[in-house]
C-alpha cells in the first residue's frame, strides 16, 4: 500500500503522519516542491517583528525528523507535475537532479495549498514582496535586515495585511496601507469593528487609504523607489502585496478532478475528491461550512492540520467525517485582538437581529480592565446564534471560542445567556460581556 | 404590588432592580442589615493586595444610586428577623433607631446570602479575621494598614483561601497556610492540578501544612501573638479563617419554608420556595446542577446575579426558568490560573475516562508561550463530556469556558475535538490544547 502526498506543509505532513501512524507497513511518500516542510506560516508576520529570530524557527519538524522518527519518505524539491489517474501515477519533476520520474500510488492526497495573489502588473523590482511560503518569509526578513527599509507600502485590507502592518510598525518602518476598493478596512467585519481598527492604525501613525490602485513600481539601481498609484506616487523602499490567496488546484483540474464553484478542489465530507482514490485537504480544497451547509474556500493553518489528519486517515482506510468550519478567526493588531465566528452579515439569509454591546474585560474596579466590543447576530424569531465579532485588548480569543462552540450545536441567544461561565474579577465582570450581549439580543428576537 | 427583598448584595439588588425594571409602578423595598449594598465580594482578595485602593471601590452602585436612579426603597441597617407568612409580613429590626417594625409584602425575595464558617473555639482576639462581608474586608484592610503584620496564619485550602494567600504574598507578609484534613491542597481538584498549586506555593515561599487543627489563639495586649495547633505553635500577628460558607437559611427555616439537603433554602427551577409568594436567590438557596440534575449548594457572585435577576422577574409575574450551574469556577494564584467546570471525580457516577495532557498556550516558536495542563473527564462508551480542570499562566479562562459551553449542551469529546476554534500564534498552538485533550480522550472511550 503506497500513499503519495503532494505538498509537505500543514495539511500534507498531517496526512502523511496520520496514514503512517495508522498503518505502520504503509509506504508513505510526501513530495514537497520547496526545501521546507511542516512550518507554521501563520507565524510569519509575528516572526517578522522579532529581528533576531530566524524564520526557520517556524519549522515544527524537519524533513529528517519525518524520515527518522516517523519513517515517512519525505522528498524535498520534488514538484508534482501531473496526475495520471488511469495508471495511478504522479509525474514528478526533481528540481535537484533536473529530471522527471513517475511514482505510482494506491491512494493520493493532494495538499498543494494556496498561493498569494499577485498584482498582474508587477515586474521584478527588488523590494516588492509577497508573504506566503517560508521562502518568501526568509527573503523578506533578509531584505529588511540588509536594506533597512524606512518606508513601506502595503497593499491589502485583510487580516494578514494587518498582521504585517503590525510587524512593520514594531520594526519602526513607516508604513502606508492601501486597498483597491473604496471603503473601510476589514470590509467583511461590521463597521463598529472596522472603525476601532482604523482608529488604532491612526493612533500608531499608520496611514490607511482606500480606493487606491497600483499602476507600477519605480526603481533606482534595481531597488524599489516609488509606488505609482491612481492616487499619486508614494515614496517606498519596501512593498508587500497581501491581497489574498488562490487555491493551487491546477494539478487536480488538469487530471479531470472536479473543481468547486470556489475554484478550489471539490471534496465530500470525507475529503474524497471526485476520484475515490484521491483525497484533498488544506488550502487547495473547499471547506464545508456548518452554518451555510455548503462548501466555502476558507484557507487556514488550523483547518489544514485538521483536514490533513482526516484525509490521511481516510486514505489509509478510515471513514472519518470532516466536521467543517463555522467561520472562526482571530488576529492581533498591536494591542488589539480582533475576532469573528459564524456568518458575516453578507452571508446571512435569515431575518436577523444585530446586537452591539460595549463592556469591560475584567471585574468592577479590577486593575487593567479595558473595553471590549461585541457584535452578535442572531435569527429573528428563533434566536438562533448566527455569528459574532469582537474587538478588545484581552479575553477576546476566549469569548469568540465560546460562541464558536455554541454555533457548532445550534445554540440560541437564550442558551448563550444561560452559560455557567467562569467568573473571577481578573478575567471577567460578574456579568460576562457575552452574557450581556446575549441578554440584550433576547429582547429583540 | 409590593416586593420586599431581604438582603442587598448581589442577588438581592439584582432581584430588586429586575422587579422594578419590569413593573415601574411596583413598590420595591430592599432591606440590608449592613451599611453596604451591591458590592463585588469576589473582588476582596484582589483588592486587598492593592494597599492604596479602598475596599469601597468594590461597591458597584450605592444605596443612593438605587434610590435615585432606580426608585428602589433601599433601607440600610435593617435586619429582617422573622417572616410571618400568614400575614405576609416581615418583622424588621431597625439598627439605626433600635426598634422593630413590620413590613407587608405581596411577594418576598430572600437573598440573605451565606456567612463564613467560624472555628468554634475562636475567641475575640484582635488580628483574627474572616473575609465575607465588605465590612470584614474593610476591617482586615485597615488592620493590615495600621498594624503592618509580618506573619500570617491562614486556615483553609479552597479557592478563596488561595486568593487571600496570593494577596498576603503580594503585600510581603510571610504566610503559613494550613488545613485541617490531611492531604493535598484543593482536594476537590485532581492531583495533577493540586501538585502544580503546591509547587507554586513552595516557589513563593508560602508554607503549606495539612492535618493541622487549631487549638487556640495566644494574645499579647489583646493582639494575636501565636496560633496554637495540634502541630505546635506558630508565631503570627494575623490570622484569617477561610474554611467555607454556610447559607443564611434560618429566617426561612423558622418560617416553615422547606430547607434542602444541602441546608440551603429549597427552590424550584423558577426559584420559588415552598411558599408560592416567596422566592429565594443567591448564596442562601440551592442551585440546580445541570449535569447532576439535582440541587447543590454552589455559592458564587455570578450565580447570585443571574438568580437575582430571575427571582426578581418571577416575583413580579414572569416565568423564567433558572438554567442552572455546571460547576464552573476560576481563580488566580500568583501567575497561575486554576479553573474547573463540570463534575468533580467524586461526583461522577458514570464509568469514565480521565485524560491528562500538557501542552503550550501559544503557537510554535511564539514568544511568551507557557505550559497548560488539562484534565478531561468523559463518559466511557458514549464519550459524553463530564468535566475539565486546567492550570496554566494564561488562556485558561477562555478554554474552561469552551468546555462549560459544551457541558451545557451535552457535547461529546468528539464534538469538542471538532470545534472550529480561533487560531493565531499569539493565542494558541495550531492544535489547541483542548482539541489535543479531546483527541486523546477519543482513543480511550
Amino acid at each position: 500500500m503506497r500513499i503519495v502526498v503532494v505538498g509537505g506543509v500543514a495539511a500534507g505532513m498531517s496526512a502523511a503522519s496520520q496514514a503512517k501512524r495508522r498503518v505502520k507497513e504503509a509506504d508513505v511518500v510526501a513530495l514537497e516542491k520547496t526545501g521546507d516542510v511542516s512550518y507554521g506560516s501563520c507565524g510569519m508576520p509575528y516572526n517578522l517583528m522579532r529581528a533576531d529570530n530566524p524564520m526557520d524557527e517556524l519549522v515544527v519538524l524537519t524533513a529528517d525528523n519525518f524520515r527518522n522518527k516517523r519513517s515517512i519518505d519525505v522528498r524535498l524539491f520534488q514538484e508534482a507535475k501531473k496526475i495520471n489517474r488511469e495508471k495511478k501515477e504522479v509525474e514528478v519533476w526533481d528540481n535537484k537532479e533536473n529530471k522527471a520520474y513517475n511514482i505510482s500510488y494506491d491512494k493520493l492526497v493532494i495538499a498543494t495549498g494556496a498561493r498569494a495573489i499577485n498584482l498582474s502588473l508587477q515586474k521584478q523590482v527588488k523590494g516588492v514582496f509577497m508573504l506566503r511560503t517560508l521562502e518568501d518569509g526568509k527573503r523578506l526578513k533578509n531584505f529588511i535586515k540588509e536594506r533597512k527599509p524606512k518606508k513601506a507600502f502595503l497593499v491589502g485590507a485583510g487580516r494578514i495585511a494587518l498582521e504585517i502592518v503590525h510587524a512593520l510598525h514594531e520594526l519602526g518602518i513607516n508604513t502606508v496601507l492601501v486597498k483597491k476598493r473604496p471603503g473601510r478596512i476589514l470590509p467583511q467585519f461590521e463597521e463598529e469593528i472596522s472603525e476601532k481598527v482604523e482608529a488604532k492604525l491612526e493612533e500608531k501613525g499608520i496611514k490607511f487609504i482606500s480606493g487606491v490602485e497600483i499602476k507600477g513600481f519605480m526603481e533606482k539601481d534595481g531597488f524599489l523607489k516609488k509606488v505609482v498609484t491612481t492616487e499619486g506616487e508614494f515614496d517606498a523602499d519596501l512593498s508587500i502585496i497581501s491581497i489574498g490567496v488562490n487555491p493551487n488546484a491546477e494539478i487536480a483540474k488538469e487530471a479531470g478532478i472536479n473543481i468547486g464553484k470556489t475554484k478550489a478542489i471539490e471534496v465530500d465530507r470525507y475529503l474524497r475528491t471526485s476520484d475515490k482514490d484521491i483525497f484533498a485537504c488544506g488550502d487547495c480544497c473547499e471547506h464545508y461550512h456548518r452554518l451555510l451547509k455548503k462548501p466555502v474556500f476558507s484557507p487556514s493553518g488550523t483547518v489544514a492540520n485538521k483536514q490533513g489528519r482526516i484525509a490521511g486517515a481516510n486514505a489509509i482506510g478510515a471513514n472519518i467525517i470532516y466536521p467543517g468550519v463555522v467561520g472562526t478567526s482571530v488576529f492581533r493588531l498591536c494591542d488589539l485582538t480582533v475576532a469573528r465566528t459564524g456568518l458575516l452579515r453578507e452571508e446571512i439569509k435569515e431575518d436577523f437581529v444585530k446586537t452591539i454591546i460595549l463592556s469591560q474585560t475584567r471585574g468592577h474596579a479590577y486593575p487593567g480592565s479595558s473595553p471590549i466590543k461585541i457584535v452578535l447576530f442572531s435569527e429573528k424569531g428563533t434566536g438562533r446564534l448566527l455569528g459574532a465579532q469582537m474587538i478588545g485588548k484581552e479575553y477576546v480569543w476566549g469569548r469568540i471560542n465560546v460562541v464558536a462552540a455554541g454555533l457548532y450545536k445550534d445554540f440560541t441567544v437564550d442558551d448563550l445567556s444561560s452559560l455557567d461561565m467562569a467568573y473571577s474579577p481578573p478575567f471577567s465582570p460578574v456579568w460576562d460581556p457575552l452574557l450581556i450581549a446575549a441578554n440584550r439580543a433576547k429582547k429583540f428576537i
